[in-house]
């Protein structure tokens, strides 16, 4: 087994993305410009053959997940969420959801019990996305994999094709990290391939896998796309959804342990307009006068990067980059349409969330049939 | 996290069994003297702890396995099995025996289809041995581990505390190792544990545990005592087997793979004749003239080692020792012995396994509650 272990394919080791100026893992993701990571950089992945079996109308279906370390859900684990959401609508195919509750085990100073029952709180959140439960499989590692021959059985497998060093080169992980640590990617990787799911796919092996996902998840995937063909299955194609800002800048990643370096589902209305009238990094002039001669800059201000993510109406969103951008519109009525977009926003995801019982959430993380037939 | 798993405790680091004459690790078991390894370099532990909870009635229960990589059991798998049926009919306990059908996958050019098909082969051996099957459970890792939340649980608690440098230190991994092999030592260290086990220990997380093992399985189980009580739970106790040495000499071990260094539970009467007349190394004398007068060595004789597994009756086994050092007894008496006593006990084997139907394996290997309360 070694020798084919060993064999670290190109693809791999070339699609570290760590330069001079950005850092992107699961842990880290630093720019150094206040337009944030450089996305070209990252290149999409075998979309098109997706695009194609859309034309064909063959299936696919999405995956996507969330490490449930925090009760506190902020509007950036919220993106791919509603970007996944507007893909099921949109091609009407199964979802599953990974809780990683087995890595936020590893990784934080938190009881497997407790990362658990996050799993479960946070789905909810994820429920009222507005996810359509026919089509969606919601599941915690702890409980799956526990459940699921073929989910372990898939684990092995991509266990016995990476090696330490891959994981290393990958993740940065050193000798002092735990076994278990070292281990989990493959974790991550096995939702990847259609035969982890039987209950669903009926034992198809090649339904063709797409992940929308945040930037800070690409290396897990990287990792897959490697193992793929060396199990004799399809690589999943990824869709990277624009990293969210955090208010204070592009420049790092928004964190549940910093109340104020995000606006969370659970802020009051009060509280979110608090924090974007004063942490929303602004990209306005210093006073009123210079601000009306040269104008604002929306790459960098945080208010407008928000509304490129939330405001529906395009024409309007034109309208305020321009009006910004002469001048014309100051800072603080920029700060105020956002407020306005986000009280909404997480208004209507609080009252949705409140209807979404325990019991509903278990039909969410039953493994079941979902509504396709394959 | 990393810094209470960077914690290597000097146990552990203590009791790596390699000097200069012995290396005693699960692939390796190299001793420099005919007369095998040194066993008073591996200190028996806590059975003091065992012997006092016999006194006290408070019960223990006993954990052993076999890693599935072949079909064809030999003498040397039999012994730990035959050491634990004695415990079990002497002590009246639970007995759980895990086969490691995901270890044999990770390690082996074999799929995880084959070394399960090998777990249910395996067991028939197993149970031929005469456990009773109200107080055994015999499990496959790839089955039970997709079976049970808590054993999975207690994987993951197993591989938060272990580092990459343990492991390393404790079984000599390199970076090119795969992740899944890095991984497993948890795996093995789990069933030391009760709370693995709920449908057996009512979720009771204090049953201490007994491991009867062969001496090459004892660093997943120093790894296992360091863990433990970081985990705020009871260090397993072992019994190491002694090991059963090759027919051509205490210096190895027996090997699935070649066929002529051992006794196959599938030999026939014929092939055991042959095999012991031609391959057992002997203690003789290069001639009859020179064994008559100086005798023969019982500590090197593999025919004389063998018998004092085998030969129930201790009386006529001294006798032999004794015939035999004092060159009154030859070498090709001597063999003759064993080849009667191996005769009877693999064709007793024979038969019991012929019985020994997939039903009868499928009820051992069901998780369910023993005849024991808790």
């Amino acid at each position: 087994m070694a020798s084919n272990a060993e064999k670290v394919s190109e693809e791999v080791q070339k699609s570290s993305i760590e330069d001079d100026e950005d850092i992107v893992n699961p842990w880290d993701v630093v720019s150094s410009s206040a337009k944030g990571v450089d996305y070209s950089k990252l290149i999409s992945r075998d979309m098109h053959q997706i695009l194609d079996l859309v034309e064909k109308k063959t299936g696919f279906y999405l995956y996507t997940g969330r490490g449930p370390s925090s009760e506190s859900m902020h509007l950036g684990h919220l993106i791919p969420f509603i970007f996944t959401k507007w893909l099921q609508d949109t091609f009407d195919v199964p979802l599953v959801i990974q809780m990683t509750d087995d890595e936020k085990f590893l990784w934080k100073d938190l009881t497997i019990e407790e990362t658990n029952k996050l799993a479960h709180e946070n789905a909810k959140d994820i429920i009222a996305c507005g996810f359509d439960k026919d089509k969606t499989f919601i599941f915690s590692d702890v409980e799956y994999i526990s459940e699921s021959t073929e989910f372990y059985k898939m684990m092995c497998k991509i266990q016995k094709l990476v090696t330490f060093n891959q994981v290393k080169g990958i993740f940065g992980f050193t000798d002092s990290d735990s076994i278990g640590k070292i281990s989990f990617p493959a974790i991550q990787a096995t939702p990847s391939f259609s035969s982890a799911f039987p209950q669903i796919f009926t034992g198809k092996k090649d339904v063709p896998c797409l992940i929308p996902c945040a930037i800070d998840q690409d290396p897990y995937f990287r990792m897959t796309r490697d193992v793929a063909p060396r199990l004799g299955l399809l690589k999943p194609a990824l869709l990277h959804s624009t990293f969210f800002p955090a208010l204070q800048g592009a420049h790092g990643k928004m964190s549940a342990s910093d109340p104020n370096s995000s606006i969370f589902l659970t802020d009051s209305d009060e509280q979110i307009k608090t924090k974007i009238n004063k942490y929303a990094f602004s990209g306005g002039r210093p006073t009123e006068e210079e601000h009306r001669k040269h104008g604002g800059d929306c790459d960098t201000d945080v208010s407008y990067q928000y509304l490129t993510f939330f405001m529906e109406d395009d024409d309007k969103l034109a309208d305020i980059k321009s009006r910004y951008s002469s001048g014309e519109m100051l800072t603080g009525e920029l700060k105020q349409e956002l407020i306005t977009v986000l009280q909404n926003l997480v208004g209507e995801h609080r009252k949705t969330r409140a209807d979404v019982t325990d019991n509903l959430v278990n039909e969410y993380m039953k493994s079941r049939k979902l509504k396709f037939d394959y």
